[in-house]
C-alpha cells in the first residue's frame, strides 16, 4: 500500500475525468499524472533522495495536491505546515523535520523567506502562478524535467509528518505511513459513501488530515475535486453553484457561518448530496437547523484525529432524524468505523461498562506510527496498540459514542463534572448566539468554575444574565455559567476551524497551575 | 487488524442482530460472541496455544462460523479443508499443515476417523448436532468451557492457511494473514454494497475465500449470515425464499443449474437484491439470460483467487448493461478494486500496451504472505511484490480488464492462440447447451487442437456437427472445435464449483508432454 497507488489507480481508472479544479483551471487524471511524475523527477534533480523530507507551506490549490503526490513518488516525506500557525511554529516544525526543500505559495512568500534561516534548507521553491519572488525557485523548475518511475515508500514506511497541538506548548509531528492512510481511505470512502463521480470540494485545508485524507481516498476513486484557497462562507457557497459540487466538509463553525452568512440563500447549492462534519462537537441545536434548512444534504458526522489518521467513528445520515426512535442517536459520534476498534477505558486503560464516562481509546490501520523524535509522549498516547485520545465519551448499549467532551475541556468544579459542550449547547439555543465557548476558570471554593464566552449575533443585544437565565431553563444549576464574557470579535480559531479554547483558557489560567490544557 | 475485530465489531454495534442462521436455529452476536470465547477456551483447554492449526472438514453451518472465530480468539491458525476433495488430497494437506486438532461434521466423520492416522492430530472434534461417533469429543467439550480472552494473532501474522490446486498435482497451501483477510473485507464491503442489514446466503463453501470472505466482511457490519450445507438448486432456492436472503454468491455453473431447475419459478426469489458471481469465466449467454429472468437482480462481479484473498477486480451492477455505451463492460472482469493494483504484463513483469494480452498481475494489501512451506513455488508467483495470476487477460483505456483465460486453458493451436471461453461463449448460444468446455487436445499437425466437450440439456438431442456448424456461424474458422464430444454426465466440478478442465485435460494428454496444465 502506498500513497502514489491512489494516483495511479486514478489514471488507470479515469484518466480523462477532470481531476482538480483549482481557480478556473481543469487538469484530468491523466495529465495529473504526467505532471507528478515530471515534478518528482524535479525534486530529484534539486536532491531529494527517498526518505528525505519536503515541507508545504501554502493555500489550498491543484498544485498542493499534485505536490502532495509528487513527493511521495519521489519516494520522500510530507511534511504539510499549518497555514493558521504563526511564525515561531513553523519554524519549530520546520526545525524539528529538518526539510531540505520547502514549497511555498504567494501568501506564506514572506514568511518562508523568515524561515529560510533553518539549518536544512536548500531550496524554496514558489508553488504558484507568477514569478517567484527572489531567493525562491520557480514551480517550472520542478515541472519542466524528465518523468521518474514512481519510488514511492510503502507500507508502514513514512509518507507524512503532519503537526498538531501547535496552539499549546510544542507541536508534535504525527508520523503517519502509507499503510495508515490508504487504510484509512478505504473507510472513508466506504463510510462516506464516495463514488467515482464525486465532486468534493476541498475546503478544509490539505495540511490538516481532514483535508488530506478525502483528498487521497477520492483520488483512488478517480473523482474530481474543488478547491478553494481555504475556508470563506461566500467562496465556499460560490464554489459549489459554480462547479456543481456536490460533497462538501465543514466544521460546524464553519457550517454556523454559512447560515449566518448575508449571502446564504443566495446561491444554488442544491447540487450538494453529502455533508460531512466533524473536527469539533456540533451543537445539536445547530444540526437541527441545518437539517431543516438544508432538507436536501444527507449529513455525515466523522470523528477522528491526526493521530487516528482522521475517521475513527461515523455517523451515517440515517440516524439523522429529528424524531422517532432513531433521533436519540443524532447526537452521538456514529459507531466505530468497520476496521476501527473503540473502547471507553478509565485512566488504567481497562474498559468501562456501557453508559459511563471514560477516554476513547482507538486501535486499527489508521493509528499513527508514533510522534516524530518524541518517544516519551508516543508511549503516553499508545500504550498496547491503543491510541488514548484524551477525549472523555460514553457508549450505548448498540455501541454509538457520545463524546462529552475533550478531557482537558472538561470543567471540574466542586467534585462535580461539566462537559464544556453540554453547556454550549445550551447557550446556542437562545436566538441571538452567534458563537460561544465554555470553559473552566480558576476558582478559589470550587477548584474550577464554569465561564462561558458568547459572540452575539450582529446587531442584537445579549447580557450574562439573560444567558445564565437561559442555562438555568435548560440544564442543572451546577452546569451554568458562573460568569459571562460578552464579546464583539469571533472567537480565535485553530488551523481546523475549532475554537481555541486552549488560547481563551490561557488568559484566564495565567499564574495557575492545571493539571491538563 | 485482526480477525476477531469483524466479531467484536458485531457484538459491539449489532449486539441484539441475529448473526446466524441455520438449519432453523438463530443466534445473535450478543450469544455468538459468548459462545465463541467459551469454544476456544475449549480449544485452549485441549492443548491448542498460539500459531497451532486447527483444521475443519465439514459442510457450511453456524457451527462453521463460530469455530472459525473461535481458532482466532485462541490465537490458532485456521486450516479449512475442500469439502470437494478425495481422502489423499486431504491426507495431504492435514500431513502439510500438521494440525493439532480436526474439527469435522457428521458427513465427513467417516472420511476423519481415516485421517487421523496423522501424526500432529491429538484430537477429533465432532461440530454437528447429536452425540459424536466414537473416538471424537463432542461440541460440548469445547463449548463448556470459561470464556477466555482474545488471543489472536494481529496484522502479519498468519491467520488461517487455505489449500488450491488439488485437483492438479499437489495442493498448496495459500498462508494468509490476519492484515490481508480483514484488509480484503473492507474492500468486499464497500465493492460488493454491503450494508449492517445485509441478509446473506452462503452457498458458497465456507472453506473457500469466496465463502470466507464475504463471511467476514458482513460480520464487521454486524449482518446476517444464512448457510445452507453446500450449493443445491432447490436448498438455495428454498432458503432464498425463507429467510428473505437478500445478497447472494454464485459461480456461474450454479447460476446456470438454477436457471435450468425445474422448481425454478416456484420459489419467491423476490427478496434478492444483490447477486455476486465470478470464480470461473461467466459465459455472456447466460449473464444476459440472468438479467432478463431475474430483472431485479445486481448483477456484480468479482474477480480473484485464494492468493489474492479474494477479489481484486469488480465489475459493480451499474455496468451490467444489455445495450447502450456501458454495454461492452458487461464483457470485462471490472476494474481494479479500490487499493488493488492491477497490472497486465508480459513474461518478464513489464506492463503491455492496452489491448494487449498477457498476464494479470496484483499488487495490494491482500495479496497472500506465500505458499506454506514451499519457498520456490512462491518465488515463481510473488515477484517484485506482485503475484503472478496465471490468468490471461487485457486491459481497456478505461482499466477494465478482460479476462481471455486461464493461460494453462489457451489453446495453442499452429501459433494461433484459441481463448477457450470465447469457443465455449459461442457454444453456450445454443438453446440445447446444458453445460460446455473447451479444451487443447494433442494434434500432430497442428501442436494443440480445439476440442469441445458438451452436455445437452435433458431429453434434447446435439450432435458434433451440429455443435461445429453452429460455431461456425459465430467465431473465426480457427478457432471452432475440430472435435466435439457430447456427454450425458455432468461435468466434472472443483470444490469452488468450477469446471475441473484439468482433469478433462488429463485424459487426453495421458503419454503426451504439456507445458502449462
Amino acid at each position: 500500500m502506498k500513497l502514489t497507488q491512489a494516483l495511479t489507480s486514478a489514471v488507470q481508472l479515469r484518466r480523462d475525468n477532470v481531476g482538480t479544479i483549482h481557480a478556473g483551471r481543469s487538469r484530468t487524471w491523466k495529465e495529473i499524472g504526467q505532471r507528478v511524475a515530471r515534478v518528482a523527477g524535479g525534486l530529484r534533480r534539486l536532491g531529494i533522495e527517498p526518505g528525505d523530507r519536503v515541507a508545504i507551506l501554502a493555500l489550498n490549490s491543484d498544485l498542493y495536491i499534485e505536490a502532495l503526490y509528487a513527493i511521495a513518488w519521489a519516494g520522500a516525506v510530507a511534511v504539510p505546515l499549518n497555514t493558521r500557525w504563526a511564525m515561531p511554529e513553523n519554524a519549530y516544525a520546520i526545525d524539528d523535520s529538518t526539510p531540505k526543500i520547502l514549497l511555498v505559495d504567494r501568501v506564506y512568500a514572506e514568511i518562508a523567506t523568515a524561515l529560510r534561516a533553518a539549518k536544512s534548507l536548500t531550496a524554496l521553491v514558489y508553488i504558484d502562478d507568477g514569478q517567484p519572488p527572489e531567493g525562491m525557485l520557480g514551480y517550472d523548475v520542478l515541472l519542466n524535467n524528465e518523468p521518474i518511475d514512481d519510488a514511492s515508500g510503502a507500507d508502514n514506511d513514512l509518507a507524512g509528518i503532519f503537526y498538531t497541538g501547535g496552539t499549546t506548548g510544542f507541536p508534535k509531528g504525527v508520523m503517519l505511513s502509507h499503510a495508515n492512510i490508504i487504510y484509512e481511505s478505504l473507510v472513508w470512502i466506504f463510510a462516506l459513501r464516495f463514488r467515482e463521480d464525486t465532486r468534493y470540494l476541498h475546503s478544509a485545508g490539505l495540511f490538516h488530515l481532514a483535508g488530506t485524507s478525502p483528498m487521497i481516498a477520492l483520488t483512488l476513486l478517480g473523482g474530481t475535486h474543488v478547491t478553494i484557497p481555504k475556508f470563506d462562507p461566500e467562496l465556499a457557497m460560490q464554489a459549489i453553484a459554480e462547479h456543481k459540487a456536490d460533497y462538501c466538509l465543514f466544521v460546524p463553525t464553519m457550517l454556523n457561518m454559512l447560515l449566518n452568512h448575508p449571502s446564504f440563500g443566495q446561491y444554488d447549492l442544491g447540487s450538494v448530496k453529502d455533508c460531512e462534519y466533524g473536527a469539533s462537537p456540533m451543537p445539536d441545536a445547530l444540526l437541527v437547523k441545518l437539517m431543516r434548512v438544508l432538507p436536501g444534504w444527507r449529513f455525515h458526522q466523522g470523528y477522528g484525529m491526526t493521530e487516528s489518521a482522521a475517521l475513527a467513528t461515523i455517523l451515517p445520515w440515517e440516524y439523522h432524524a429529528l424524531e422517532g426512535p432513531l433521533a436519540a442517536k443524532r447526537k452521538s459520534a456514529g459507531r466505530a468505523a468497520p476496521g476501527v476498534e473503540i473502547r471507553i477505558v478509565d485512566a488504567d486503560g481497562t474498559e468501562v461498562p456501557r453508559g459511563t464516562v471514560g477516554e476513547i481509546a482507538i486501535r486499527g490501520a489508521g493509528v499513527m506510527l508514533g510522534y516524530w523524535r518524541k518517544p516519551e509522549e508516543t508511549a503516553r498516547v499508545l500504550r498496547n496498540g491503543w491510541l488514548h485520545t484524551g477525549d472523555g465519551a460514553w457508549m450505548d448499549e448498540d455501541g454509538f459514542v457520545y463524546i462529552v467532551d475533550r478531557l482537558k475541556d472538561m470543567i471540574v468544579s466542586g467534585g462535580e463534572n461539566v462537559y464544556s459542550g453540554e453547556v454550549e449547547n445550551a447557550i446556542f439555543q437562545h436566538e441571538h448566539v452567534r458563537e460561544c465557548a465554555v470553559i473552566a476558570v480558576p476558582d478559589a471554593r470550587w477548584g474550577e468554575a464554569v465561564h462561558a464566552i458568547v459572540v452575539p449575533k450582529d446587531g442584537l443585544k445579549l447580557d450574562p444574565e439573560t444567558v445564565i437565565a437561559h442555562c438555568r431553563g435548560l440544564i442543572a444549576g451546577y452546569k451554568c455559567p458562573r460568569s459571562v464574557e460578552i464579546r464583539r470579535e469571533p472567537l480565535p480559531l485553530t488551523g481546523s476551524g475549532k475554537i481555541m479554547k486552549s488560547a481563551l483558557r490561557d488568559e484566564k489560567w495565567r499564574g495557575y497551575a492545571r493539571s491538563v490544557n
